[in-house]
């Protein structure tokens, strides 16, 4: 029953992941209460996100130019390589604002399951720029998951006969929650990775 | 770090009620796995629903014509009128099915607390609609806070010399509903409205 413009909001915002009928209802009324500059700012942006958005041609970083800005920052330690599985990890680590290396986005992690294969995600390139740029340390930032255990083993090999140094960042107990909730697997790998206090 | 597409993107996502960081983030990254023939619909969209949408003339739905369908409809019973707050209340009644009158939406409803005043709403029109169009009854379908009783309280004191009849949509316990989680004052409203049985 409502007009056709509203019709296709609705459908458009029920596209959207973790977005169902009302929700969608919802967010496309609430267009009509919106300043003009908005919507048209949304709408250029929407356009944009298909035509200015590309990857970053080094380290497939979400970009507007050849390459992205961490890639263009001449203050980088560019031998060490954190690599992850997508853009929005990397918005995380700058968050933290110590790590001053570089990044490499795979854009997935290896599931047979899912009929995700090495060559479908960014490997090739990490190989090549690990060949080319003089890398001391690729850190694997993966999500502790089959995938991201299989991705991460699956690069170990490939680097085997290099000097390149793998790490993992370290899985454990997380700041401040209490031991209780914890689950036995995560309990297990703080036990095994446990650290000696000085 | 995100490039600035994807930046004023998660800032559109954020304007809109109930959307916050985290979810304006993922729904910004889900604009880039879309298909160009979806962000396209879904920009003029936005764009349309500031030219496009207009209110009917008559009963104040959202329409892109002069008059929205149901007032267009000419099997409408047009001398009955139900009194909604909200276009999206329509879609409601309509998906019932049964009720063939029209309506008139009123664009909120009277509160003194939030400066909203009988002159802010669409009741001026409604007056007169009853005045011009013949009609027998109208139907008060606003919702049963302080403020709906007001709206509906204001309404009955000026069609008061009338003879149009005013009636309100039944308020009780919901088909289904667990009478022991009922709150008393539905309970006390569900007694004293409480109907014969045949």
């Amino acid at each position: 029953m409502y007009p056709r413009t509203i019709t296709n909001l609705i459908e458009c915002f029920k596209k959207f992941p973790g977005i169902g009928e009302k929700t969608a209802e919802r967010l496309a009324l609430s267009c009509l209460n919106m300043e003009d500059e908005a919507l048209e700012l949304f709408a250029n942006s929407l356009k944009d996100s298909k035509t200015k958005i590309k990857k970053c041609t080094r380290c497939g970083n979400l970009s507007e130019e050849e390459l992205c800005p961490i890639c263009q920052d001449k203050h980088r330690e560019t031998s060490v390589i954190c690599v992850v599985e997508e853009s929005k990890n990397i918005v995380l680590f700058e968050k933290i604002g110590t790590f001053n290396g570089v990044y490499h986005v795979l854009g997935g992690l290896i599931s047979p399951l899912e009929g995700i294969n090495p060559e479908d995600i960014n490997i090739d390139k990490l190989i090549k720029r690990i060949k080319e740029e003089n890398i001391k340390e690729i850190i694997l930032a993966v999500k502790p998951t089959v995938e991201g255990e299989t991705t991460a083993l699956y690069i170990r090999k490939l680097l085997e006969n290099t000097d390149v140094i793998i790490t993992k960042i370290a899985h454990g107990i997380p700041m401040g929650a209490d031991i209780d909730y914890i689950d036995p697997l995560t309990l297990e790998i703080a036990l095994t990775d446990r650290t000696k206090i000085s």
